[in-house]
């Protein structure tokens, strides 16, 4: 039931195309060559429903992790591309899923998220993911505008 | 010999009282009760002698990545009792030993370090560790005092 709701609610946006490019550099056994692209980003969209299906306490697996670090390099390349200075990635995480993700472009951190429950990473539908990633580039291009100094230093 | 040699080098400075706190903080089994400053620092340098025994290409294990941490929390709590502004060390190692150290003062990276061969993390003597780490910290109080207002973000 929830998987045709995902699949028919997919957008193609800029930030979708980055994700479906990393999520397919991961990709190295060619698992995702087959599937739509609603299909390989299907795992980041976190219904209710599937909510509930995962443990509230739980360690994320090495999948899940790389799906969080795809999501962090989708976002930086899309501020590099739309400021056209490096964005750099850092993700750290115990193995019970708590860390800290934070985008830097030069001296400056212009994405700066704490983590937890990374074994429930996800989100509601490719609408709010297509939001929220809007959000945080957008917010990450207005720091780099405000502190281009720090940003280039 | 080389023992004697870093042991009667130890040299007590704000710095080596900081790190000395936090590589007694990560003694949960008080090994390092019975030592002396000098002793417990002393896996901190790393003479040419010790190099050599140490292979060249080598994972890095949990004591040694807990030794590098407590080197950056060390620079970190020294920042932040300078500049009065809390200052958060962030390090990500993969297993191999390569990786990112940097430490964050509000929106500004003061410190930022590429790290490798974290196996053979360490310092040829004690002044030249002190002085590395004043130089680093003195570095990022430079960093605060230009952009401020970054670092109070």
């Amino acid at each position: 039931m929830s998987e045709t709701t995902t699949v028919t609610d997919y957008m193609e946006t800029p930030f979708t195309n980055e994700l479906l490019k990393q999520m397919r550099a991961l990709d190295t056994y060619d698992a995702h060559a087959a599937k739509t692209p609603a299909e390989t980003l299907d795992p980041y969209i976190m219904t209710k429903e599937r909510k509930r299906e995962i443990p509230i306490v739980g360690d994320p697996d090495e999948i899940t992790m790389a799906r969080v670090a795809a999501y962090y390099n989708a976002l930086a390349t899309s501020i590099e591309q739309r400021c056209g200075l490096m964005a750099v990635p850092m993700i750290k995480l115990t193995h019970e899923g708590f860390g800290r993700a934070l985008i830097s472009v030069g001296k400056l951190i212009v994405l700066d998220k704490t983590l937890r429950d990374v074994h429930r990473f996800g989100f509601p539908t490719f609408e709010k993911m297509n939001d929220q990633a809007e959000t945080l580039i957008s917010g990450a291009l207005k720091m780099i505008e405000s502190y281009t100094e720090v940003a280039k230093a």
